[in-house]
């Protein structure tokens, strides 16, 4: 049969400007009836009409032509018959690939044989007529339907929507619509109440890591105002949760952060934000030393997002969870691991042995605050790490040495000394009681027996192992994810560098100066034994709760193999302890006091106790996705250095417009 | 029976600072069962724990008190048996009111007489235990719970969160959760998928009415550069469509306008945003000239949005809406009723009387491009209106006069002449076609025969007479709401004065420039007949829509009881008449057309016809709360100017933080 082209607008209603046949139609078409990525045999022999964009055609034969044809589904192939006899009419064959075409026609179904791949391989479409709805230019700067030879990422960057008709990003955004969605439906069947909170918020005094607003001054020569992006709604949905008006608050939040590029971070991103009134304080007695027992308060809190997570998990990957998530507390985390976000899903766990040192060797430990700790690599157990321990090198270079005594004084006076050793000797009582044998690998770190910030050496020595024994194909982690729940962690810390100009040598909250002790170590809040100044108490291996000499806080960090997707803490709800909090142990001064005086104020309007949490919503896609960057699951991501290759922003701004808001470009 | 004190923590836990007996409970406590403001009489008998704001006691009697507990769903009222015996006992009645109180107690049933009003009025909780979670201060600026005596504006939005107490305020935050949860599920159930653009957007060349943010700068002394906010994700969203990643797209988005203070705007608002792949262009046959006929495209749109209407009244009103909403076009709507936001719920039409004036007096009109039109106020029909129009004085004054020949040709020469009368005498055969009678008032008004702008003097008039008619009791409005669609705009108007800086007299887009023509009026968008050169074609009274000699847009608006809730259209997808329309009929520069590059390229690329919609989320919830203020149903709003009262924002900057942006204050 022949191939129709459908009547066009009239002659007098088309633009002046192009001569070309290849011109867009603007006039009325059909109305599509059917989603071409969608069909299937059940549609076989109806007539339909298709949108989509045309691929690139494959040669029939003689007086058949096939094209596949794509819309955001998915792909089908269509079928014509050549035009032989009319060489005027315009043909599918003219048509650019990527153009946009309406195509009326009717499904056939191929024969079993011939069977294609893909969802809607059992049939063809025959094209009876089509509109050439948008033509797309000869020269694009890539092709989306080239799966083979996918562009550059700068190029694709540039031109993202030509970069989003690739099926693999589109189906993530659909998906992250489809968690988004889960996410809210399951919060309001829990009575959630979803609040929107101010993006134009507060700039505190030292506010940088955050994006500054000028706001239009009233006359000229006032002095610049400004707003601040909000970090996260932290300020907001706790006054909201104390205001009593919601109960059960949740969001999902942009927030910005204006960080140095990082991998992985976008200037703004998507929490999944909640905060609940009266959530409990923990338990009266919790002197229980046990693992995987979750001591502190905020069990409404962890209901919810487990129930969120198992929820998203069988909707999308059709994976039962365990009804309870582990527990572990960051001392823990930290001796077993070296990570206070541990990927659980293979072994290599740290041992402590400065027990089994001699007790001159101890003492020299302890007179330091030092643990002597290995990770044994043993062949019968730890077989796929074993080589790769003997061959590679790793960074940072960690202080190892063969395990015999000599060695281990050695190692002992030369803080200093790198290389990695096989055990040549049995001998030692230290080999005997990690079980190695002649050919095993074992690695030493001398650590502060306190253990401090979010990973040791030896847990970046695991995660380099597990790394390099998956990119050599022998290790392949498990599917079913492990989630894990992370609590205790001291609630002061000595600030990092990317906050150590904010700090200036005072203590830092760990995580932000709301989250609550735990009730147990208000006392030593109190007293002034607030972080690190009385140290952990580890006598003996196997206590995995620091005690409560050191304040600990009630925080909470979900992390999912081994990448936290989220954290969060009871808040302190009594004014006169985070008045404390900031004035005598954070030392803030009365200016970097103020952005919190409405806070305090409203813990003193009858606040009730209350907690929350925040999940990474674009790293949970990335997990959720399998795919690596953040920016596959973003519609239009920024670069790792915060520019926007597509809108090409930021962008110089002319005086004239900043003189509006009384700023001037600094000279 | 007694109450008694729950256990509280060890005296050793408790902070030093406060010597108080009313201090914080900052330890374990009983987990809550039951949500105080939702008992009811199926929960007599029952032991339950509540948790809440104490509000005034009610004294009962010499041994018994009575304390209303409050939540965020209601009141129940606290039965107190007086403990005689124990003076050091701490009682509810020291509790200073809206303290957050736990209470562990007994639900008993109230006798059928003594009924309290409202959802609890069945029971009454008697308290066995309580303990006082967070004491509110003695002196708060306001109570929440005092009804009678609302604090003033500025004094509820500086301490918002005890305003949110009100059970007012926070019913409506959570009717706003509710709707947005129906929009997203109604959406998705139609497969849309929710996508997230991005915030820091690109900054336009005379980016007024934008925010800016600046970002830090890589070297000290380079440009400063900017991303810009949002006013609503336009060219996000029609990129995304063009790349075919997603077909149905749709957002509930924060959007940001920098405008100087407005009532009832606010610098971020929130608007439902939507847009369609393949939506239709019209009809082919659509000469009709009757009313209520839908002759543009977009009908793919419509109708989602009337399913999303019909589903949110039903919902949350209860209400049936039509199945399809009225059509009425932009002609019709100011030659009716003098505005394009037509409040319909009222007659008052207006009528031209032009046909009816003797042929000089029609002459000397047509030569002025002028039309003579009135809105009579018939004792028979407009009856409650008669008295108003007699007495009232109206802004702006309008040019009236008695309606008798001679008068009419004295308000013809003179064009300032006011005031109001009622008609005296019957002869006059425009009275005759009004059918006017004695004691009947007919309000007169010369007006362009093309209508301009949003409203005319008659369409002001018409609302402040049924303004001043309601506050005078003399109409009520139907609670039905009315739905109008208004379509068919002029593409390019003149710039009102809000734009007038950046048009600087060239013509501007009516709603934006990326709105497509109706497909009958190409052929003037390209010949240069493009708005106004060539007048509406309006010889006879009835013609309801303008003839294609003008370029009209296929832009439609969304009209609910007189309010523009939202607007769309069908989008240019043709990349030369995007271009024609940027470079000769708005006359942008080259530097102005920049920041459409992408857009323009897009449309290169084989973009779908596409059109979309955006519907302003805060106003419809001002509608459904049947509330005055935009602000009743943000939480956290800022004042008519922009400011926030809460945050104390916007702030003054440091310089040495301005310096990492590049900027200084403006000397």
């Amino acid at each position: 049969m022949r191939v129709r082209v459908l009547p066009r607008v009239p002659r007098s209603h088309r633009p002046h400007t192009t001569s070309s046949s290849l011109r867009p139609h603007c006039a009325p078409f059909p109305k599509r009836t059917h989603t071409c990525g969608a069909l299937t045999a059940a549609d076989v022999g109806s007539r339909v009409v298709l949108t989509g964009w045309l691929l690139p055609e494959r040669k029939g034969g003689k007086l058949l032509s096939f094209f596949p044809l794509k819309d955001s589904l998915g792909t089908t192939q269509l079928v014509v018959n050549q035009p032989e006899d009319a060489p005027n009419q315009p043909s599918l064959s003219d048509v650019p690939v990527e153009s946009s075409v309406l195509i009326e026609g009717t499904v056939l179904a191929r024969p079993p044989s011939a069977k294609r791949s893909g969802p809607t391989g059992d049939i063809d479409v025959r094209v009876d007529n089509f509109i050439l709805l948008n033509p797309a230019d000869a020269n694009l700067p890539f092709l989306p339907s080239n799966f083979r030879n996918v562009a550059n990422e700068d190029l694709r960057a540039r031109f993202r929507y030509l970069d989003l008709r690739r099926s693999a990003l589109s189906a993530n955004l659909r998906t992250r619509s489809k968690v988004a969605q889960a996410v809210r439906n399951i919060l309001h069947e829990q009575d959630f109440t979803e609040v929107e909170t101010p993006i134009l918020l507060r700039s505190s005094p030292e506010g940088a890591r955050e994006f500054l607003v000028p706001t239009r001054t009233p006359t000229a020569g006032d002095e610049p105002r400004f707003f601040a992006l909000p970090q996260s709604p932290q300020q907001p949905k706790q006054l909201l949760i104390c205001s009593g008006g919601v109960d059960k608050y949740f969001q999902i939040a942009k927030c910005f952060r204006d960080e140095d590029g990082r991998k992985d971070r976008q200037p703004e991103f998507t929490q999944i934000d909640l905060e609940m009134a009266y959530v409990s304080w923990g338990e009266q007695n919790t002197s229980s030393s046990r693992s995987n027992v979750w001591r502190i308060g905020g069990t409404e809190v962890r209901d919810v997002i487990e129930t969120l997570m198992r929820k998203i998990w069988q909707d999308i990957e059709g994976i039962e969870l365990a009804q309870k998530f582990k527990v572990m507390t960051f001392y823990e985390a930290l001796k077993l691991y070296g990570s206070d976000k541990p990927d659980t899903r293979f072994g290599l766990k740290i041992v402590d042995a400065t027990a089994w040192l001699t007790p001159e060797q101890r003492l020299a430990f302890d007179s330091r605050g030092e643990a002597l700790e290995c990770i044994p690599i043993r062949q019968s157990q730890e077989g796929p790490f074993v080589d790769l321990s003997r061959q590679c090198a790793f960074d940072p270079p960690l202080e190892r040495v063969v395990l015999t005594e000599e060695n281990l004084s050695l190692w002992l006076s030369q803080s200093s000394a790198a290389g990695g050793a096989s055990i040549e000797r049995q001998e030692d009582h230290i080999n005997e009681n990690l079980h190695l044998r002649l050919g095993d690998v074992v690695w030493l770190c001398r650590s502060p027996k306190v253990p401090r910030g979010g990973s040791s050496p030896l847990g970046q020595l695991r995660m380099q192992l597990c790394e390099l024994a998956q990119a050599a194909g022998k290790l392949s982690l498990t599917t079913k994810p492990h989630f894990l729940w992370i609590t205790e962690f001291p609630l002061f810390t000595r600030s990092d560098g990317d906050k150590e100009f904010l700090a200036r040598g005072r203590w830092s909250s760990t995580h932000h100066p709301f989250t609550a002790p735990m009730w147990q170590d208000i006392e030593a809040l109190y007293s002034g034994d607030v972080a690190g100044v009385r140290l952990f108490f580890t006598s003996r291996i196997g206590i995995h709760f620091a005690p409560p000499h050191q304040v600990r806080g009630q925080h909470y960090d979900l992390v999912l193999n081994g990448v936290e997707i989220g954290g969060g803490s009871v808040r302190v709800h009594d004014a006169d302890m985070q008045d404390h909090i900031f004035t005598n142990i954070l030392q803030l001064s009365e200016q970097e006091k103020t952005p919190f005086s409405q806070l305090l104020h409203a813990l003193r309007c009858g606040a009730p106790p209350h907690g929350g949490i925040a999940l990474g919503f674009d790293r949970l896609m990335t997990i959720l996705c399998k795919t690596q960057s953040i920016r596959d699951v973003i519609a239009f991501p920024k670069t790792s250095v915060g520019t926007d290759l597509l809108f090409k922003s930021p962008t110089a701004v002319s005086e004239k417009v900043l003189e509006q808001y009384g700023i001037q470009p600094r000279r």
